[in-house]
């Protein structure tokens, strides 16, 4: 059977030069980087090269990056180190409504015990509302976050203006990049931000790893204690393969980037002009023009994702709805919700998240099994009954 | 040259059956468990059969387990979590005073924000004083942490007897068996505790990786806030390859525990036994008996632990002094301290710890190049200087 994975934004595949890269470190070399001896040092340059690496995607200087486990705990560190850090100065945190999980659960988490949180709007196109932004943040406000781009609906944040008002307020501004790194030009200086989230495998790397870049001057508490790892910012053996392998990755997202996004985006952009042609009552979610080049989300109206997920896997076609890591959580998408679409449409969402190994015949393929999978359950659907028949 | 690799606490050779279960996951296979879909389906399957193979390695319930990034998160989770999860109910911690940092200090951020923090002393071969832990407990209190055995010096625990303190109080007891896991056999019904932090690295599997048991019905509440996965008990896109690692490392551990352990037995005793002979005033740290099978640990009198690895070092031999997460932070062991070793002893400590790779040979070679060791830094140190005068 032919497939066709377009589930990138959950896992990829991992590029062969990151495999190659890894494979000396889960073989003829190990070394522990705290380690004072030859085997220690291999090992504390490899993780120090990575840490170079890592940063040069983003602009950064290598001491202010922080290897974490993956982006939920960059964003965890980033969200509760942070506002620890600036206790004594107060306790009002700002966020989007569309953070990932791992930002808005965290913040809810200090919600808990004692901070107050705002949740700043987006409009339609899943575009932050700087005006609310700005009436947000007041005298007692210790953090904003705002993702640089959302992965489920695919809209990239004005972070710089973002990011400008909070500096004029002297608030530590934290973008959760995740989605957006390796597929769009990031530089930290550009950017006016304080704190950046990275994830090794939305950039291709292998997974279990990721990174927070933190500016030198902003007070951290860190979230793992332990030994002096990092810059005594984050405690634990370091993951040696897992490092190397996000290194090169961020080594080859930096000279890649260019040639994947006009892949990735002549194949998005196939998904976002044919699929309307081909199925009535489908819609794009997210922005139409400021979007990630990886990222086609639509609503396809009357039918409920699960369903498009189980038939398109039965054609081997892996799709997501609403965000991966949500999907088993059985609850409707708070990205959707905060953009306005009612739950009834929110419920046919799906996201095509296209990686570099994907290619046109990839899209045609979809473009062909699709169209009879939603045909087959509209016809079980009770509410394109109701609105055929009301159509008259 | 050649080598000898005897610093298998810091960081161990990847056996090659724990290589050959990852390599798919790195290549060919890839997946999100979260995923809806076949990809989603085969990885999801292999984190549940990891998560069986984990389990059996302690005779615990599958369901129990939740894989972390390792034994520093598996550490901060257990305390941090538990304290969190009886905030009601009490702010008094009782921990031993040779707890690895990871559960020292994070007992210790708990101490700044508010909580009280008991400290059980040891004795001079470093076993905890059941009378002292007795007496620390009260009604505030809301966790005992114990850990199973001592990495640095190589100490059991009797672990039943300070379980049975802790629950006659009904007091959750954790014990951190990073160390002692795949080398002295585990069953949570047996050990009567109702948390358990595991590594993947201490029992020859990957870096980057670990595992937090913790009983049904003791309330936990997250660090890594996020998406639902580990039963919405820890956030994050699982480390596929790293995860599967770890349950290959845990099915051999247990299948090989007994010839491994009789092995790294007879290295062990071969050091304690001859390394004395060879070198005057080397003593034995931790118990004479009571010890993992793969720990040698001793202190080496009138000079410096960092002399000792740098020109062992010289010689292929890699060995570490104290804990070697600790060994940049450039402070002394409290380990050491706390079992009576005075700072000018303890500064002369030096530990082998074994793997299943080192042979006899290994033991052969340092008991050869190390005494000439000793000579020259001695002849160098006034302490020795200052002695021989003494001594006449």
């Amino acid at each position: 059977m032919r497939v066709a994975y377009l589930d990138n934004y959950a896992a990829s595949p991992l590029p062969p030069e990151v495999r190659e890269a890894m494979l000396p470190w889960l073989g003829e070399s190990y070394g522990n980087p705290s380690s004072l001896h030859s085997w220690g040092d291999k090992a504390r340059m490899a993780v120090e090269e990575s840490r170079e690496k890592v940063a040069a995607l983003i602009g950064a200087d290598p001491e202010e990056i922080i290897f974490t486990s993956g982006g939920t705990e960059a964003n965890n560190l980033a969200v509760k180190g942070i506002a620890a850090g600036s206790r004594r100065k107060g306790k009002h945190l700002v966020v989007s409504a569309i953070e990932h999980f791992s930002v808005l659960h965290a913040a809810r988490s200090l919600e808990k015990q004692g901070y107050e949180l705002s949740t700043v709007p987006v409009d339609g196109h899943g575009r932050i509302d700087l005006d609310a932004l700005q009436a947000a943040i007041d005298e007692d406000t210790v953090l904003v976050s705002v993702m640089t781009a959302n992965g489920e609906m695919g809209t990239i944040q004005p972070i710089q203006e973002a990011a400008r008002i909070a500096a004029q307020k002297e608030v530590p501004f934290h973008t959760d990049a995740v989605a957006a790194a390796g597929h769009l030009p990031l530089d930290v200086k550009e950017m006016g931000v304080q704190a950046i989230s990275l994830s090794s495998d939305l950039i291709y790397g292998p997974q279990g790893v990721g990174a927070l870049w933190v500016k030198k001057g902003v007070r951290l508490i860190p979230l793992l204690d332990g030994g002096v790892q990092e810059g005594g910012r984050r405690g634990g053996t370091e993951n040696l393969p897992g490092i190397v392998g996000m290194g090169k990755a961020a080594e080859l997202a930096r000279r890649k980037m260019a040639a994947r996004s006009d892949h990735l985006k002549s194949l998005r952009d196939a998904l976002i002009s044919r699929l309307p042609q081909k199925v009535e009552h489908v819609y794009l979610t997210g922005h139409p023009t400021e979007r990630l080049p990886w990222n086609a989300s639509f609503v396809v109206e009357f039918i409920e994702g699960e369903g498009m997920l189980l038939f398109l896997d039965q054609q081997g076609v892996a799709v997501s709805s609403g965000s991966a890591c949500t999907s088993r959580a059985l609850k409707g998408s708070h990205v959707l919700t905060a953009m306005g679409i009612p739950p009834e449409r929110a419920q046919g969402s799906i996201l095509f998240s296209l990686g570099p190994q994907n290619s046109m015949e990839d899209i045609d393929y979809v473009l062909e099994v699709f169209p009879p999978i939603v045909e087959r359950l509209r016809s079980m659907s009770p509410l394109y009954a109701k609105y055929v028949k009301e159509r008259g």
